[in-house]
């Protein structure tokens, strides 16, 4: 009887101890957030680098370009403001480039040698340092969902073709038919560069990156999409949406859906995606070098992208750019092509769209 | 007439020109050569991490695995004494551990959920900076020469499925049936998993590295076999081959065919090859981030591979562990698992063969 007693009390003290230690977590979880609330959320997109030059765009055609960026910005900034996490953000700035055609991702992305769509995306949390990525999908409609699903949902980083898809189905996203990323203008270009056999296997790595004209712009552009964003509580996430290499075989994989390559993210450091030449960009392990020169060497955000776009990449004819930001809301844009679409949006809601040359 | 006899001699001065200048590239390079030449050549491999303990392992299986690694280190390192580079090492290597069941890559394989054998592989070229892989394949009979056919003959990194098992095709590779891979033991295995409704998206991370035995040790062990290999020239290569986990479902992608993830090299640092629950090597950019810690933070290699499999990996409850070298020769192989199977031979040719705790 005195043993019951005794545990019973035990037990009871035992619930309250956990009842106030789990009260005093809740505080000071509100303390801390609502300290790191207000702090400088920030939003950069990128919408592919190449031969970007106001004399192989159309006034109108940037105009377009230029208005899809700024809805893309405003719709993630608009996440962000409204206390939105980071991840969210970049979701909702690139699904409204995956909906564009103007970009080589989701609608209106390049075709491969076979004359399908094989989409990869991935996306990396820079609080829980989680990321998920699909690569190869033809039936997703917003891959970057897709990676954020994969993420989210499962154990896994990286899932492929079929797999990805079914797995994508189950968890309930949208799966469409593979006409819904078609265009008229990307699939005749396919057409075209099969007609004069610019095999791209057949060419060497150079000229390869020069062979194909982008269908917009007068000059050869590498598509992919992406965006990095900073909440207000301090968290980073960054993300990339790419529809690949014009006339691609072999079931290539680039640099979008690798983690460390074209996506990284980490809250002690930095959020990057890039967009460019992928094959280098894997072999440098870009996006997480430009964390490691923060991290190891104490560089700044811009001096450690600069050092990897302007010198290591350019060193071994790597073509692209970066977009990048860090935990106090600076941001990087760097890119070593004659221009990259891109955007940003910091404290205080400014929209700043660019083209061309860097400032 | 005066203007083509100027013209012929300054063809002429300028052909000489170049054939001297020719010569005496050929000749520093034969210097640069024989200067580098009987270089401390060492190769070092693994075979997997895991619950490897001497209680878990019976002397005859134990005999067999030694047998086996011994057998990978020899022939590898007889490349190396005959003047072969490193890539041709790596190669050799792991081609022997490839076609042996007693490993889960090549021959013994384990089993997706459907059924099926799909093999990952990278190899990287520390000299070059080239790296090739082969992603989810199941027709390539050595998945590690797929990868290296990837990086020789194409200008990609990456290639996936059925588009790699072509190019590897068009390209000379052996392709065989699947059943080439099959091992009663492993098919079993996936066919107990598969019954306990085991299945793997449905746990979570720390207890999915915990559900599957080995089919020959009585422990959870990560499969995947690698070799890291320098040359008497003084090159870096690193190679992994993999058959992934048990019941794996969804088109899921490891860290092996990640460059910066599963394999990474390069001789201004280090050659790294991971085995370990490949999530956790992807999001950590580990075979990379020690490459990174030893160029910017002035790690010795094995202060930076501590630091990344006991400290970073550990934290995150990333099991594993990685072998690598540097150019003067240096290895380490360090796990945070019960053991791993692993073995070295450093100039001079000793062989050293290890499974459990680390010296």
């Amino acid at each position: 009887m005195k043993i019951t007693f005794y545990t019973l009390i035990s037990f009871l003290m035992l619930f309250s101890c956990n009842s106030i230690s789990k009260k005093n977590d809740e505080e000071v979880s509100e303390k801390q957030m609502s300290r790191e609330k207000n702090g400088p959320i920030t939003i950069v997109i990128h919408g592919g680098a190449g031969g970007i030059k106001k004399e192989n765009i159309s006034e109108v055609l940037e105009k377009e370009y230029e208005i899809k960026l700024e809805e893309a910005l405003k719709q993630g900034y608009a996440v962000l403001e409204k206390g939105g996490k980071s991840t969210e953000a970049v979701i909702k700035a690139i699904q409204v480039l995956e909906a564009s055609p103007l970009f080589n991702a989701g609608v209106g992305a390049v075709f491969t040698h076979d004359g399908k769509n094989e989409l990869d995306a991935s996306i990396m949390d820079g609080k829980t340092g989680k990321a998920g990525a699909v690569a190869g999908v033809s039936h997703i409609k917003s891959p970057i969902e897709g990676a954020f699903i994969v993420m989210e949902k499962s154990p896994h980083v990286m899932m492929a073709g079929k797999g990805a898809e079914l797995f994508a189905e189950k968890n309930g996203l949208e799966i469409v038919d593979s006409n819904y990323f078609f265009t008229e203008k990307r699939y005749n270009q396919l057409q075209n560069i099969k007609k004069k056999e610019q095999v791209q296997l057949d060419h060497d790595d150079k000229s390869q990156a020069q062979v194909y004209k982008d269908v917009y712009i007068e000059a050869p552009k590498m598509g992919t999409v992406g965006a990095v964003a900073l909440d207000q509580y301090g968290n980073i996430a960054a993300g990339t949406s790419t529809g690949g290499m014009t006339n691609k075989r072999y079931g290539r994989i680039g640099d979008s859906p690798i983690i460390g390559a074209g996506t990284y993210a980490d809250n002690a450091t930095c959020g990057v995606s890039a967009t460019g030449h992928g094959e280098f960009f894997i072999r440098n392990v870009v996006a997480y070098d430009i964390a490691a020169l923060m991290k190891y060497k104490g560089l700044s955000l811009k001096e450690a992208s600069n050092e990897v776009v302007h010198k290591k990449l350019v060193d071994k004819n790597g073509d692209g750019g970066i977009i990048a930001l860090d935990r106090q809301g600076n941001i990087a844009t760097p890119f070593n092509t004659t221009g990259m679409f891109r955007g940003w949006i910091q404290k205080g809601g400014k929209v700043h769209v660019r083209m061309f040359e860097e400032e």
